[in-house]
C-alpha cells in the first residue's frame, strides 16, 4: 500500500472540510516531509472560513504549525542556524517559503520575496498539495527557514511560534532598543499578549495594554502588563498615568478607531507599529503637520523576516517559564473534528483552538 | 557711547519691521555674541511675516544665519566638535539652544528639549533681544552648537545651512542606507533641491524629483535628479520609469494631496518622510492594510539634531563643486530694506532671498 497523508480540505468558505488522502510526495532538493505535530487554528483562518476574507481553494488551511522531520530530500537540507535536519527533528519553519537571490529578499523583505509560497494560504496543484496545518503532514519546499525546537517548549506553546510570536518579534525588531521606554499595546488578542510579554522580555520600563473587551483587557495582567486599560471606560488617554510618555504602540487591533485613538498618546519621537490591520477597512485620518511636529513615524509590518522567528524561539524558551502561553490554547480537537474546532473558534471565548493529528 | 546693535523688528504680521537700537548684551556662562555675516529668508519667514502661521511679536525672524564671533563669555565656549572657539571664527550654528539634560533631549531629540529657544522665532524679552537673523547681531545662548564654517563656502552657500540643508540631513538619516536604493524628492523648493543632491551624494541609485511647478520640477536636474515630474503633467505614477521601485520618498511639499498620492508609488518596505507638513492642512487619509502589507513606513520630521547640521557642513563642503546652490540665493538686499526683501521673497520667483547686514 502506498503511503498516504490525511488532509481536511479547505473546499470553500462556509463549505465543509473534505477529508482526503494524499499520496505523500516525493521530496526534490532541498525539500522536507514533516509529520504534523500540533496546529494552531490562527484568526486569520478563522476569517478565511467564514468568508470574511479571500483565500483560495482548494487548499490546507493552518500555518501555525509544529512537526517532525519524517522524511529529508537526497542531499539533506540544513536548518536556519546551517546545521544539517535529521529525520526524527521536531522542528517549527517561517510561514513561506522564500527564493534568497530574490529582487525583494536582497533588499530585506523575503516575506514579500517573488513567487512566495506561504503554507495555510496555497491553492493545491500536483506537485504541492500538503501545504498547510490541518493534515498528517506537511511538504516543505526549499527556501523554507526551518528551526529545531526547544525540547522544553509543548506543542500548545510552540505550535503559535511561526505566526503570532514571529510577527511580534517582528514589531519588536521595528520598535528599536525598548530599554527606558514604555509600550503600548493596543488589542489584547494573542498577538497583544505576546507582545506585552515580549515588550517586557525586550527591557521596556512599563508596557501597558489596551483592549475594548475587559476580560481581554484583563488577561495581559499575567503576560507582563503592567497596567491594563479598557477603552471606552478608562481608556489610557484619560489616566494619569500617561503623561504623554508612551514611547511606543504596537497596534493589533487593525481598527480605524484605535488606530486613531493611539496616535495622539505618542509621545515626542514615538512610532507605532501596525501590525492588526489584515482585512479590509476604511481609510485612517492622520494629521502630517501633527506627525512632523511631534517626530512621530507610522510603520506597518506584516508577518516577518526569518531572524524574527529566530528571536521569537529564543523569547518563548524563557519566557514559557514566567507566562502562561500553553494555557492560550484553551480547547483541543483532532484533526477529523476540524470542523467543530472552526465553530468552536470563531465563537472566540479561547485565544487559540489546538488541532491534534 | 554705548556698543549697539541694529535690528529690523517683526512687530507683527504685515505690520512694517521696526528699526532698532538695542544694547549689546553682557554674556552669561556659554554664551556668544555673533556679528551676523549673512541671512535668508526662509519660507517660514515668510509663512509668519504675512501671517500665515501664527508667531510671536515683537522678535526678530530670519534662522538661517551665518556671522562672526564677536565676543566669548569669560570661560570661554566649545563648538560642537569639542575645540574652543575664539574671535573672528566665522560660524553657523543650531537654529534652538537646548537643555542637553532635559528628558526629551536624552530621548535623542533635542530639538524638542524643554525650554527649548529658537532663534528667530522667540519673543524679545530684557535679557534677550538679539534673537534672530535680521539684525546686525546674535546673541547665542548656552546649549547651542556651534560649528565653525568651512572657508571654502559663500555667505550665501553657508546661510541655509542651518534649517534647510540641517533639515534634510536628518531626513536622510531617517531614511537609512540609501545604497541601491531609489529615492524620490516631492516638492523642489529649497529643502527639495537639497533633497535631491543629498541623496544622490549619499549613493541613491536613482534620484527621481517632482513638483507641481514645471519649472521648479526642473530646476532639479541640475541638483542632482536623475528625472523629473511635473504633477498632473506627468507624473511620476503613470511613468514607466517608475516600476513601484522608490524605496525613499522625501516629502517637501507639505501638501496632503501631495503625500496621498505619494504613498503608493513606494515599493515593498518604503518609507516615505514628511518634512514639509510644518503649516496647517487638512488630515490625510491612509489605508493602514495597505500599509501593513506594503511593510510601509511614514515618519514625521521636525527640524533635526546638532549630528545633522554637523553633516550637511559636510555634504555642502563637497557638493558647492557639482551643484549650483549659491545661485539659488537670487537676490540680495541690506539689513535696512528687510521690508522690500520680504515682498520680494513673498512672490516666490527666487529659492532665497539673502540679506547682508
Amino acid at each position: 500500500m502506498k503511503p498516504e497523508a490525511t488532509a481536511m480540505v479547505f473546499m470553500g468558505s462556509n463549505t465543509p472540510f473534505s477529508e482526503t488522502k494524499i499520496d505523500l510526495p516525493e521530496l526534490k532538493d532541498g525539500e522536507l516531509l514533516v509529520k504534523t505535530g500540533y496546529a494552531t487554528i490562527c484568526t486569520s483562518d478563522l476569517h478565511t472560513f467564514y468568508g470574511r476574507r479571500h483565500s483560495c481553494s482548494h487548499s490546507i488551511l493552518g500555518h501555525e504549525i509544529i512537526g517532525e522531520i519524517e522524511k529529508i530530500a537526497p542531499g539533506g537540507v540544513l536548518d536556519y542556524h546551517g546545521n544539517p535536519l535529521k529525520t526524527g527533528d521536531k522542528v517549527t519553519w517561517s510561514v513561506y517559503a522564500f527564493d534568497p537571490d530574490s529582487h525583494t529578499s536582497k533588499k530585506g523583505f523575503p516575506q514579500k520575496s517573488e513567487g512566495l509560497y506561504k503554507y495555510g494560504h496555497e491553492q493545491m496543484n500536483q506537485q504541492y498539495k500538503l501545504n498547510g496545518g490541518f493534515a498528517s503532514h506537511c511538504h516543505l519546499r526549499k527556501g523554507t527557514s526551518v528551526f529545531k525546537l526547544p525540547p522544553s517548549l509543548s506543542p500548545a506553546e510552540a505550535a503559535p511560534l511561526n505566526c503570532t510570536h514571529a510577527t511580534i518579534a517582528g514589531a519588536i525588531r521595528l520598535a528599536g532598543n525598548l530599554h527606558n521606554k514604555n509600550v503600548l499595546i493596543n488589542g489584547v488578542g494573542m498577538l497583544g499578549l505576546s507582545a506585552c510579554a515580549m515588550a517586557k522580555e525586550h527591557g521596556a520600563t512599563k508596557v501597558w495594554s489596551q483592549d475594548i473587551n475587559p476580560e481581554k483587557s484583563e488577561q495581559a495582567n499575567a503576560f507582563g502588563a503592567d497596567k491594563t486599560f479598557t477603552f471606552g471606560k478608562d481608556h489610557i488617554g484619560d489616566s494619569k498615568e500617561n503623561n504623554g510618555e508612551i514611547d511606543v504602540i504596537i497596534e493589533t487591533s487593525g481598527s480605524p478607531e484605535g488606530i486613531e485613538k493611539c496616535i495622539p498618546l505618542l509621545s515626542i519621537g514615538g512610532t507605532i507599529i501596525l501590525v492588526g490591520s489584515v482585512f479590509p477597512q476604511r481609510d485612517i485620518s492622520i494629521n502630517a503637520e501633527y506627525m512632523v511636529r511631534n517626530l512621530l513615524s507610522v510603520k506597518g509590518l506584516h508577518n516577518y523576516i526569518p531572524e524574527d522567528l529566530a528571536n521569537a524561539i529564543e523569547f518563548l524558551k524563557e519566557a514559557k517559564f514566567k507566562y502562561p502561553f500553553e494555557k492560550l490554547v484553551g480547547i483541543e480537537f483532532p484533526l477529523k473534528e476540524l470542523g467543530k474546532a472552526f465553530e468552536t473558534g470563531n465563537k472566540g471565548k479561547y485565544y487559540r483552538v489546538g488541532i491534534k493529528p
